[in-house]
């Protein structure tokens, strides 16, 4: 059976989030359904990484097998069209070995969180970036994060539920984007634990805000402790933007 | 009585457009209703310029007369209360003399075109930028758009319901930005015709395809026939970006 990669951008905001759920709507159904009308026959699709309710994706990754091998161009629209209306959309599909996992075989995941910082509420940005309305500091937020890069125990800015089996991962990068209000933070590492961008997020804009110092974001690194992180960013402006893969 | 000039940023997909109208929504509506419930008393709105149904602005200007005066911070925070849940958002409000008027004071006008030249659907620009799938030429569109700056006879790309006294117009400038399959169309002017940018970006993006030549650009604008015009763009990608004054 031949083996596709898809690239994928979805709006979260009308999912459960990528997740197969019994009674909601999510990313993975709607594209195992386009999938099945496409190929006649019902369709796995595994994604590189689950993404919440209401969390983007401009750059999600996933590989399915198909009974039936199609040009990879043809793939894509096929799947566009079964998408219909559906925000969800294939911006490539690659034919690929079949010892290409989406998941198993990425090597390097980046997520942006996009906030605008200002007074007003957002327009055609509402559910799609985090309004922070008291003034940010951005430099105090910059200096914050870099405690974030390198291997960490990163309990303290992971979910509860997280079924990762340990909390020590490696944040190869954070850098800042943006200008005139809007302050985009870009994270890269191989993996995350279960919401810890927007956990360090919402920890970075307390420092922003004046709240805490950038040192306090060492301080709660180190300890270790969910208790002590910061409030957790809203998925609004979360977008998980690319996942690598060897060659 | 206090005069205020507001600086407004709207998505135009739910609207009829800027103006009022007795059967549809629109933005002016909106934004009078909510100046009304803040001042207890009728107000009109006068904007800077009109935008039709589905054209966006992220610097429309406008100005009102309020019986009361109060703080600049407080006319904006308290209207955007008033004008939830709708996607209307004054980012600034300021005190300005009663000889300021939005739209017979203002001395230019900025316009920004979004493309996304890419196969696949739109998901959470849907609605805000045109997508065009055939694969644009950026570098002709841009050698053709030369030929539009400075003051013409611009009734080739001037609708047939326009209500400006005279077609002549002076073009200040068009220039292009974006990266990555993203081609945003900029232009500045003391004023546009009805429907200018979108007829001019049609018929560039006829160019960009290779239907036409960059030179045929100059052609139809010297024939000064509404007939020659190309396809006129959609209003998802228009965005009315600023309307300048003097000091």
């Amino acid at each position: 059976m031949p083996r596709y990669k898809l690239t994928i951008e979805y709006d979260g905001r009308p999912f459960c989030g990528w997740q197969r759920q019994a009674d909601q709507p999510s990313v993975q159904e709607e594209l195992e359904r386009a999938a099945a009308e496409l190929d006649g026959a019902p369709v796995t699709v595994y994604g590189a990484g689950r993404t919440d309710t209401g969390v983007h994706a401009t750059g999600q990754v996933a590989h399915i097998d198909l009974e039936k091998s199609r040009p990879e161009l043809k793939v894509a629209d096929a799947l566009n069209a079964h998408l219909r209306p559906h925000p969800i959309s294939v911006l490539l599909a690659e034919e690929v070995s079949d010892d290409f996992h989406a998941r198993f075989s990425a090597l390097e995941r980046r997520y942006r969180y996009r906030i605008v910082n200002r007074r007003a509420p957002l327009t055609t940005e509402k559910g799609l970036a985090w309004q922070v309305p008291q003034a940010l500091d951005a430099r105090a937020m910059l200096i914050a994060s870099k405690a974030l890069i390198g291997e960490h125990d990163f309990s303290t800015f992971r979910d509860a539920q997280c079924q990762a089996n340990s909390p020590i991962k490696t944040l190869d990068d954070v850098w800042f984007e943006g200008q005139g209000g809007r302050i985009d933070i870009c994270f890269r590492a191989r993996s995350f634990l279960h919401r810890q961008v927007r956990s360090m997020v919402g920890s970075l804009v307390d420092v922003g805000r004046g709240r805490e110092t950038p040192e306090w974001m060492t301080e709660i690194l180190e300890a270790a402790d969910r208790t002590r992180c910061g409030k957790v960013a809203p998925p609004d402006g979360l977008y998980l933007t690319a996942v690598s893969y060897a060659d």
